[in-house]
């Protein structure tokens, strides 16, 4: 397929990798041109504008945030209009999502964000949680079996997929937080932190996300962050914005968005998200 | 071994029955004595006060709570001073854990509680988590093996392990104040509770904790209760107390124990400790 | 002076009927303009755009959020770069308030939110609370005492006066929090809220605030609203914002926030913001 | 009348003071002698064991905690069913007040607590909150005349005054909470806490608890403590015990509890506890 890649971050760059790799058509565009260097070697075309790289079939856009998705989309030379049908792959909000459905204009707009750290995109290992019309879907197959070991379909609303993604993010804050108040209370009561995770991860609690989380807790490993406290702060208030937009009161979430301010505070911007473990411990004298 | 085995309630009787097909030589006691005629029946011997169950190699107790366990301890009747070792399997509170350890006498004290719903422990498939002496630990190997899968030693000091399990038990209500509240949003949002569930048990979430209650959220089985709102809330009241005596903030801990008053007051005593979905759900008016 | 008073709601208008019963030269604006008739029938001019309110000495609004006074300053014809001092008394993001600070022109821009319900504007005895450059500050005193029983001098940057504003607002949910909470605690213990009320108000707590929200909470005065549920939301996300962007955990405010999302889920967008106790009550089953 | 007084901390010893200068017949008693010295010294008796001091008219207790009460009541040499009144001022569990007003025998039983600091109590200013049969409050009248400012009557239920003096206690700990959150708010958004405290308490919150609490947050007066922070946090648990056995969550309760842990972590047992405000402080970095 002639398909167009916007953003081209650690994430987005590892995916376009696989695309090109699997035998598509591939034009690229970063804000930073260079970031394209390394694709454009391997066989990628560079786009002048976003725009450009929007007249095929597809054109996948993983970018930081609303922000960056709206200037790519609604900005000069965006792709907004454009033919190409418009897959999402960003962390937004609910609320872009749905203002990208409304005006996504004849190509047409799916949102599929994806679950996974960049080694995982460099292995097209990610999750990609689809939504959006069904036969624009199916066209997709391909592609995301290109970046991902396995594809969730969401229904028919792009705006879902979203929902489902920021909600997982938030499972993943409301883990870290659990294990992060009980290894803080296990330490202070002569516990080491590893044994409480031995046992947790041994009985009923042997998923990814006390694994990979509760190696970070208990080896102390905040630094360099794989995903940094101010990214899961703004995807917190992300869930925040569409709680307050749904009615809904999530009192967990507080607990984790305070979390995240305090040991940004403390510890400065560059710390991982999983550092929230760093604010309760220090609130126990830790 | 000559074992005794006080408090037959369904975990009890399983365990005691397990310990029996084993080959050991068990002696039962239960307040109400009728609990005991199943296993007197299967070749258990019946103990009139729990200090006659206490007189072999062993004396293993579980029961509802502190004021049971210290009842059939220092009570009329008690085995305190008795010559068998106890090993203690009751979800207790960290203090009286270390007063038993204090006050053991000749026997000796072990805690030994285990993880694992009353199907698990008929099938001699709970997990142990076992703390103390290290010869005494050895000397309960074989009868660990009998009532459960896999057993974790987690120190020498006895109230260890029950820090472990009710960190366990708080890690269990988080989970579920998670899910409840991400599945809120999601339905509120537009997503099937179980299209949630089937992204997060495929992605990250891929444990039990995740799929068994999640399963029970998803299809509203909050009755009967696989473990009663009630005590679930002992519980996580027993893990206050342990934050208040070692300072440690524990502010999820506060939520669960909200929604789980909440839950009682709203459907009564008889619901599953899960059942602080239905508080979350109805705080946002589904 | 030669006064402009943009926004006629229920405050806006009360406070412009105060200048113009002082004597002052009043021009005023409102997007539906018939809010105005009043005002020109007791001697103010009519503006055909906000930008003609403003060719005078001060220009001063008062509107609902962010957005309004987004128009009214940056929007067509609206009062950027317009000669007047800017005084803004809505109460708005600490944003927001830092960019018309930046922004604001030859004129020059004062923060002055108030205090206060409709009554007490009407009455002339808001409470004022004005940050900015002191001589405008000073050239400001017989206005803000036409409107005002008092004056609060912030400091030179202007959004401090909103971050004091939102505090206040803040203060308030957190009063009527705890009063609701200890009087659904006290109600189901036995006692009428009147007479926790009365013992709290005799004591220590002998301010306007409990007195006030005392009474709602003890009569069940929700309905008409004095200030609905969904602007303390909004105001109580505005100060969610600057926690955030000054990285401060407020626990409290994620309480109330969760509150209020609550009781409009339940009770509908047209209830007070008091009604948080309605939602406090619902989940202790009163 | 013939009055006993049981337990002469710096609160007890005040109240007894006022007692014996209004000219009634006192008989003291402490677990530590020596802190009756001066009262005998003004004319009070001094009795050998608590029951000897409950032979009058009415015996007063105002003792530090549960325990306490229990050990003078229950204990031996214990006036449990002497022929004195009892009349409990101490800050004790609504289920221990219930079972003194069960177990009371002939003599009777009412709870008075009292709000006021020592001063208060020396001045003779406390406020009392009294609860029991109206009779016995009758005849109590004089007596709380002598120690207070003012009587609240609550009801003939003697454990709801209990239940509305925890309320209350409470209810300072939440105004402190609102208030360090905002102070730590606008701190690091640039507003001296002087000045936000100033704003507050010309405004709506014009209380004793805002001037009282918010000039120690302004000055940062924790030490030495007027109440301390472990005493704080045993009534914040009496609290949480009356919200289990009442069914109520209080979610800013579990704030201040976990605050309270918190402080008393990091800063010792001899802070006031309104030292909660430190750690709010820490939390966000200050």
């Amino acid at each position: 397929m002639r398909i167009g890649f916007i953003g081209l971050g650690q994430m987005g760059s590892a995916m376009a990798a696989n695309l090109v790799k699997a035998g598509h058509q591939v034009t690229v565009w970063n804000r930073s041109p260079e970031k394209a260097d390394a694709l454009v070697a391997a066989g990628a075309a560079r786009a002048e504008w976003p725009v450009d790289a929007a007249q095929g079939d597809l054109v996948m856009t993983m970018l930081a945030d609303d922000r960056a998705v709206e200037g790519v989309v609604f900005g000069d030379g965006g792709i907004a209009g454009a033919p190409a049908l418009h897959v999402g792959h960003s962390t937004i909000s609910v609320a872009l999502a749905d203002r990208l459905a409304a005006e996504s204009g004849t190509g047409g707009y799916l949102s599929a964000p994806v679950f996974g750290r960049p080694l995982a995109a460099a292995a097209g290992k990610l999750f990609v949680v689809a939504a959006g019309a069904g036969a624009a879907l199916d066209r997709c197959e391909p592609v995301f079996a290109a970046i991902g070991q396995r594809t969730f379909r969401i229904g028919d609303k792009p705006s879902a997929a979203n929902l489902v993604k920021l909600s997982g993010n938030f499972m993943i804050m409301a883990a870290v937080e659990a294990m992060a108040e009980a290894m803080t209370l296990a330490e202070k009561g002569g516990v080491d932190r590893s044994i409480l995770l031995e046992v947790l991860t041994g009985t009923l609690f042997g998923a990814p996300v006390y694994q990979t989380y509760g190696e970070i807790l208990v080896e102390d490993r905040f630094r360099p962050a794989g995903f940094a406290a101010p990214l899961g702060l703004k995807d917190m208030t992300l869930v925040d914005a569409a709680a307050t937009a749904f009615e809904v009161p999530m009192p967990l979430l507080g607990i984790v968005r305070d979390h995240l301010r305090s040991v940004i505070a403390t510890e400065g911007p560059d710390v991982d998200w999983a550092g929230i473990a760093l604010a309760i411990r220090s609130s126990a004298n830790i």
